[in-house]
């Protein structure tokens, strides 16, 4: 029995959620610094990267299951609602479902995928390309955060290594609401965003090797400085963000280390992560060659030599025509003020693309601003979308 | 009564000795990171800011004292010569005087100078800088390092917050051996370098402030990422070096932090340390004034703001002509190959320079490499100095 369209979820509740959910590891005045596999409860089935499944039965348990979420993990100056909208979200699809006493005809799944953002370890998306099968679980156990510290022994010592295989199952499609991370929605009043497809994105993680010498007596000539060669690649990279700006294209110096990074001394050892994106793939995909070459260059012009260890990519045409169409009569139907968009971002969806039907939806996020502990959205931004999930997930659930 | 110039330190105990020092904290094979204020033991009287004074006591002591020293404190990547040669050629002359039984009419006084070398805690010379009475103790005792440890709790933690007051008190003179850190004198087989004067150094510490944003949405123009303001500057920085290396200058990308640095988020806050010098104080200055009028231009380039925390600056004709006589005329006395030469490093000798008549000199070091785990002297490359040390320290002060 299809549920009325009159029916929606309870706003209000899922707001206090939200608000408990950001008292887990508060931050800047607001914000969040909730990295993965630090402390941030949640309970049911944990596969072997740490990603979380909530599982609501269905009338016919044997078929592969709809998925809703996102990430819990935050930005190290993240806010409350980056990820979180999409998890929570979800909880309260179940919970109106709960009060309704629905049961669909499909199971329904809930997911926290792990690391997603990055922010702790690297790459981002780490656990969801795991459940894809596009990164090997042996290997992600072994990343390593700037401390030191292993994510498969953090997740041991959270308790969040969970014995569950990982992936390697049917799903029936997925579904993630997500804050636009943008200020389309927000300056043009629009509700709901239905995602036709994904920025084309290329990230870099290089390493320059160089040698470690007193900064005093030792010539330019002579210089084999590692840290050097990694700011000018990020000066390089911020250099083709501009060249490719008119076109919305961009390029992001995010990320420099090196050691022994004091004054007295030159480098030996530095690593620079960078990322580039544009609309258009083929522009990305000079913009990416760009960056390659441009590593070379400056490891050359600093007197080191260089290593490319990471290059990841993602975007493109990734999404369910069906279940965009889905999204987008739910908006209509519901009266929602609602208009594609593209994604900019990398988002756990684009992993889960890969193995089931997927489709993303964004609420307006105020002013545009992510990743910043003044991130904000109201109950007015996000209530349209949650009905919106909740109706197309239903009837995702329950169709024959 | 004058020793006799056929008279010398006992060149395989003082081997011995750094061999012996280098077993504190070993670091990379043949390297040692012992950073100023981790555990590594002298004793006798120690100051505020940890300056350790070892005293041998003269015929009378109630005059001002000779002084003999350097820093025991390495680079993160340091060798076993820098700095801990002057010390344990001080030792070496004391132990050889004892040899001797020979009391100087003067008392004689080791010193270690605490944080030397800055790698632990900026800026470096900070104790030495607080004994000639250009720092001041408290702010001394307030830097941090960057896993946030404070130099005053840290001393005290160690056992070295000694209760002497920081200098106030007269010198005869201080006289400083040091590695060559530089390779005049391997090449020319010289065995003896009597400094004239120091390079003209300055030394900046910039901090940018930016704004966090999400990498992937956060148009070019919108963007205002402190880390690549503080990358530019170490380009920047590394241009002028360049400029002025033909007449010897060098400008060095020493160090760059930023916060959150991570991928997928820009940094709202970076911090570079940069140093230029030149043996013509003049283009020093210039070089200075270049990077302090980059400092605002990467800057505004990026969007971002900045403020010069730190400038210091040090070098020129600091040392004494007397005392530069002595060591020549000891080095000819005993027959050594030696020529003058300048100092491109800031040494502890800069700040003693303001307070008492300071001489320094050179030991050979192999290839002119410091500040690397290969450092090396040899026992030939460091007896010939010792035994000018000794009989220059013995002659000033036994004199009438």
């Amino acid at each position: 029995m299809p549920i009325p369209l009159t029916v929606g979820v309870n706003a209000q509740r899922f707001r206090s959620t939200i608000e408990r959910s950001a008292e887990v590891g508060r931050g800047r005045e607001g914000g969040l610094p909730r990295l993965a596999s630090s402390d941030a409860g949640l309970e049911v089935k944990v596969d072997r990267v740490g990603n979380i499944f909530a599982r609501r039965s269905g009338q016919d348990d044997s078929l592969p299951p709809v998925l809703l979420g996102s990430h819990l993990d935050t930005q190290a100056n993240g806010g409350r609602f980056d990820g979180i909208v999409g998890v929570m979200g979800a909880f309260e699809v179940a919970r109106t479902l709960d009060d309704l006493q629905h049961v669909t005809r499909r199971p329904l799944e809930i997911i926290n995928g792990t690391n997603e953002e990055g922010a702790r370890f690297s790459p981002p998306m780490l656990a969801s390309g795991c459940f894809a099968g596009v990164y090997d679980t042996d290997w992600a156990h072994k990343r390593q955060a700037d401390d030191g510290a292993v994510i498969g022994e953090e997740l041991r010592r959270i308790s969040y290594l969970g014995p569950e295989p990982v992936g390697g199952r049917e799903l029936d499609s997925y579904f993630e609401p997500h804050i636009e991370q943008g200020s389309i929605l927000d300056a043009e009043r629009v509700q709901v965003g239905t995602l036709m497809h994904g920025y084309s994105s290329h990230g870099f993680l290089a390493k320059f090797h160089g040698e470690t010498a007193h900064t005093s007596p030792w010539s330019m000539e002579k210089r084999r400085n590692a840290l050097l060669a990694a700011a000018r690649l990020l000066v390089e990279v911020d250099g083709i963000g501009w060249d490719f700006a008119v076109g919305g294209g961009k390029a992001t110096a995010a990320r420099l280390s090196a050691w022994p990074n004091k004054a007295g001394i030159l480098s030996d050892w530095a690593q620079a992560t960078c990322d580039m994106r544009h609309d258009i793939p083929k522009a990305a995909d000079v913009m990416a060659e760009r960056v390659r070459r441009a590593v070379g260059a400056v490891a050359s012009r600093a007197g080191c030599t260089a290593d490319i260890l990471d290059h990841w990519a993602w975007g493109g045409r990734i999404f369910n025509d069906e279940l965009i169409s889905l999204v987008r009569g739910h908006a209509a139907a519901l009266g929602c003020r609602h208009r594609d968009l593209t994604s900019q971002a990398g988002h756990d969806a684009y992993f889960l693309a890969r193995i089931c039907p997927t489709a993303m939806m964004f609420t307006p996020c105020r002013d545009g601003i992510a990743h910043h502990n003044v991130e904000s959205a109201g109950l007015e931004d996000l209530e349209p979308s949650l009905n919106v999930l909740l109706h197309r997930a239903v009837s995702r659930a329950d169709r024959r």
